[in-house]
């Protein structure tokens, strides 16, 4: 959907909560193959047999974009995609683990180079299926002000 | 390869060049399907034509799945992916465009939580076949100590 | 999004507009290996010089899946899909046309066997970027009425 | 294989039968890569757990994707996919379904509005390994009559 | 289809022709991403203008995949794929090449293990649009003899 | 890494091993949709209970690929892909089979046509988690011999 929403109109504290996905054994062989990292950490079930957690894990970056693309349902033509600050591997995600997002706006900053804009930042954490928090990051927007939209 | 190579053995400014990869259209509509995020100004050559670059853009995650990737070519089982900080997508990846990836040594740290370990940080830049920083992040690895490897 | 809309809510001629999205020589590929139809007119792009339409086109039920997919932006919990009725194939849709999706209520019908139920019919219609038809069909829902939603 | 065969050529109750097909996890999930259909009930393996059918199912539009391209085993050319017609989901198919395809031709029409082809039409039903129909539908084609083709 | 043939079905210089199939830039991409060989001459367009063939070639496991896959339209119950023979590179092949098949019964030997069994070898050759040779292999199937089929 | 070396630096006996790679159901169905490859031995798990082996098996084609791309992880400017002999499917590799692949150089061979070339010929076998050979080829590389490179 499309919804025009000017630096003003995010609130600190707002929140949106995502549907869950399963993260199959087929998102980490693809994800080795559309990024080229195929570790064994990744991709040999044997040998992480051998390894601490004893079974094959999701690529970081798999459980990012996911994380991020599972928040991206509302387009803002008057917002852009900055970047991420402290994206933070917490805990590995593991094949059938069930991935749900938590968005929540933690930040509002001007923008010293552009009078007319302004930075929201919203703490994205993706939890799996016991709660436990597998990724975080802060998505970095910069928002046009309404004077300007 | 594997190699192990542990904090101490890491020197700021130490630099690595990967090859180039060409950013296909399908690249984009597979990272589409694999992240859910089918906005326009990825999926629609007609609406583009109608915005700032008139052409389709890669998605943000793409670019860093990819040049992370790239860069993904030592195993070293003494390091440990902790992070990504300041990811910045500075300049819009089309498709065709080629990518290639330098990743410098930029800092090293104490980790106060964890005295045999540090963290050694890899500023990541992703350049087009102009030269021209399409992404830049610092990628933060957590390294064994020699006394502990 | 998540949304319960019972039966009585649906309105005849109330009509949804899509986002576009261009088809790429990857979707017929990658449709072709979902589906095992690598027939030469979707496949062969020197064969199909020396057809009517001179270049490949995309195969029937992939333009009918995005083009219901593209539909698929709310999750109505007491609807559920029923079938497709009328399903035509209007006009090819070739590599780098781009589709976009108009989806109306055109009618609602008791459902003689599920007093509790009725059926709303959604007519799809997937035009391309120059405003011509491609695919048109007929959207079928069992929908819950409102004293059993 | 190409085999020309008219209108005349078809004959009403003929059949034909595919191998099975096992619906893996990874044709949803690719599937719903390439419609943008991620609905939990398709991706979420938790929240199905809670649902009528316990586990994730397919898309309709995957498993009449992957039905009718089973059929799709002979070229003909003088036969044009014209549409299909009574597209019914009559039971769910689930991650480990192996689908098999019966096509037979039902009925045979004129086209009023082309006297020199004629419709067929080829009843399909797809049966899961318990011998259940999980999708039924009326694949419509048109076909040169004999003197024309 | 399914067709029995036994070994001595088999007649020396009888041929098969496949449709063609042209081989796409995403072919040649997600092949990378199957094997994980992103070697610059498969996906560096730019790269590549620097080198003899001015352009992307195709992997050559890519190119003997689709033609043995092209000739896989027989399923042959007492016919065992053994391996191949002198697979060669003849000519690359790129992106927009569109390749024919075809296979011709080359030899047949005895089995000095399996007295019940013999050998039945099919040159494939895999040409371009211009009848050029880009892959040539003997092909090699362990065939039941008629009177043990 | 790029490294160039010639023909006269290649020491028969010499020997490379891969890390491990687990074969997926994924990878068995993108396999046959990437060659048209549908057969039920690969796709049909029902009828494979009925078969000698019980279970699906892998395409023959894909492990060779798989087992070629895990060797390809040094690019030599002056080494060319020649073809491959006697490739050999030892084994049926399954779903869950993991896969290693060593490498040894077999032999080195003057090329007739091309007095400042050799060929050097790499023994691939590729192995499954218990140590049994599932595909064995021979790899042949034609090298620039060092007074020309």
């Amino acid at each position: 959907m499309i919804k025009t929403s000017c630096f003003e109109d995010y609130e600190i504290a707002s929140s949106r909560q995502s549907f869950g996905r399963s993260i199959i054994e087929a998102d980490i062989v693809l994800h080795a193959g559309q990024t080229g990292d195929f570790f064994p950490r990744h991709m040999d079930a044997e040998w992480v047999k051998t390894q601490e957690f004893k079974q094959r894990i999701a690529h970081g970056t798999l459980i990012l974009c996911v994380a991020i693309g599972m928040t991206a349902n509302e387009i803002n033509p008057v917002a852009f995609a900055y970047g991420y600050d402290r994206v933070r591997f917490i805990r590995p995600a593991h094949i059938g683990d069930t991935i749900t997002v938590t968005a929540t706006i933690s930040d509002k900053r001007d923008d010293p180079k552009r009078p007319d804009h302004g930075f929201v930042i919203e703490q994205v954490e993706a939890r799996n299926q016991h709660g436990k928090i597998a990724l975080a990051c802060q998505h970095l927007y910069l928002l046009q002000r309404r004077e300007v939209a």
